[in-house]
């Protein structure tokens, strides 16, 4: 895609993100100011991001049509709605998952928890709290049920209909079963082995950000059931090296340009890859104390990036993107998928690998 | 209705509902054990209601199809299916009402999120009620999620499935507007006025609780926009009639019978139309202290009851539902509604007026 492409892409998905905010926040109003200004900040909240999965999509949906010569697309704004409803759910997710992780930060600033606690300065700090965390829950349960609705009033010919319908239900089952997994590996309730910790990188992340996006564009295209199962393997195959790659970045990257705050992680005792491969190793017990501890600092923050460097954890974490990149173009190789689609997914393969924020 | 005609509604309802969580823990179990219990315990904690608004939907569905004599009826699958929504969207918002009250018990027994966390008593305290009250944020995503998926599927005619959605969608925005309104009273983020308190009860339940039912049954039908304006209007009056009788019971009544715990409420500071009353009269100063302590007793429940007896709230609050009540028989003498369908709105006015649990 070029330049001009991205741009357009971009403001097509900021009118259409547009659009729906605007529409929720009319019927808003009715239930008096609170509940508008709970949709405004939300709307607020939610433009902010990188865009990631609804440029994939679009991208993905031209590329489909470029294939396909002249045919029946189905018309642009249903498209454009797709797309919003993908980073709408992308944005509600991230909400539950704030509320659960009690994070009031995201990207340096304060997410809609934080936003909504520092409304009423005095008030107790625990009512006010309380007061953000709700907000989010109820955010996050007004967008999930609004992007379904969306994607239930598309204008969509009945088996292409069904079948959006059935991917959107089944990328949030995944990304919930995904997220369950991920709090219980945080609470104890279910052990950390290293399989469970790569499922679950799958679940929470790759499905919704990538296997969606691609399975999508396939869908609206009319896309058979191959190339349906290429599109589900090589995006979840993408996101898990996305993801992985991401954690590397908090780990050993830098903060200024990746905004993740890796003591939050450190300190809630998030599993990653790179944790769990850690703790399968013998040096584990000299970190063993301070990860999960709430007052873990700087110092030994650096402590364990030393050991997950000496332990092999980062080699290990790094070949496991790498060797699934590599899965994906082998994918590719064997597919039936035409050019301008495997070209969305190299491009994706190479953002990946030269990633650094 | 006949006992033998309820009776039928009954096992309809459960029948719908075992339709629709057996699908959801047959696809739910490709994800692992833990995602499988989750489903499993939320299928057992949702059966366990009364069905009081499929109860309501399905009789309301047989009074108009009583009305219309012989035309083209909804198949019955899909009134039953809609009839399990109701119930679902139902447990969805308890769920998320008990996590943002840090409620652990309903009606005498664990509600999911004490079952969940007591699964691993081992653990410590903070981690497994973390594990239980996350697995019931969860679990409401996925039940909201899936009851507007089972909507969207319907197999509808068109103009009466938009109709459809659109009434699911605007009780989900109202209870989650009476939701916040809730919240904010009790965080002290929003001022406890009276007339907030009111239209707070008539928000977070009268909507989807009396309304959603009656209109869903009016739109199956193809009722016109005066026939549900009626059926909008009666269906708030009669849940908020319900609401307040509820608020009542909960104070006064027998706890064996409604099963609802007073103490918790009055430690929670809940905002109700007995306190708001109270608060508006020179006796609030008696048990503002008390009122929201998380130290309230028995002995402090007692006084409390004593001052909202004698301050002329319970006289309100009585006054207020045989208000509604009788605006909802006035309603109905105004309107267009065919006699089955009256038959339905006044056994409901019984059934309030009558109600010790």
């Amino acid at each position: 895609m070029t330049v001009d492409a991205r741009s357009t892409a971009r403001a097509r998905i900021e009118q259409a993100l547009d659009r729906f905010f605007d529409d929720r926040v009319r019927a808003g109003a009715a239930y008096g100011p609170d509940f508008s200004d709970l949709w405004a900040r939300g709307a607020e909240h939610a433009r902010g991001g990188k865009l990631l999965r609804p440029r994939l999509f679009l991208e993905a949906v031209e590329a489909f049509e470029a294939t396909e010569g002249p045919h029946d697309p189905v018309g642009q704004e249903s498209v454009d709605s797709l797309a919003a409803v993908i980073e709408i759910l992308h944005f509600a997710f991230l909400l539950h998952d704030d509320v659960i992780d009690g994070d009031v930060v995201r990207r340096h600033r304060p997410n809609l928890i934080g936003t909504i606690r520092d409304l009423h300065p005095e008030a107790p700090a625990a009512s006010s709290l309380h007061w953000g965390s709700s907000a989010a829950i109820l955010m996050g349960d007004l967008l999930l049920s609004s992007a379904v609705l969306r994607c239930a009033r598309l204008p969509l010919p009945g088996p292409v209909h069904a079948r959006v319908l059935d991917l959107v239900d089944e990328a949030i089952t995944e990304t919930v079963a995904g997220e369950q997994l991920d709090v219980g590996l945080g609470d104890g309730a279910i052990a950390p082995d290293l399989s469970t910790v790569l499922s679950m990188t799958t679940l929470k992340t790759a499905t919704y950000s990538f296997a969606l996006p691609l399975r999508l564009a396939g869908a609206l295209s009319g896309a058979g059931p191959r190339v349906d199962a290429t599109l589900a393997e090589v995006g979840r195959d993408l996101g898990f090296a996305f993801q992985v790659q991401d954690d590397l970045l908090t780990m050993f990257g830098d903060p200024a340009a990746h905004g993740k705050d890796v003591l939050s992680d450190l300190r809630e005792g998030k599993q990653t890859v790179l944790v769990a491969f850690l703790r399968s190793t013998e040096r584990w017990h000299e970190v063993a104390d301070v990860l999960g501890a709430p007052a873990l600092r700087e110092a030994d923050a650096d402590r364990v990036r030393t050991v997950v460097q000496e332990c092999g954890a980062r080699d290990f974490a790094e070949h496991l993107v790498a060797e699934r990149l590599r899965e994906v173009m082998v994918g590719l190789d064997r597919s039936l998928l035409a050019d301008p689609v495997r070209r969305v997914i190299t491009d994706c393969v190479e953002r990946i690998e030269g990633r650094d924020a």
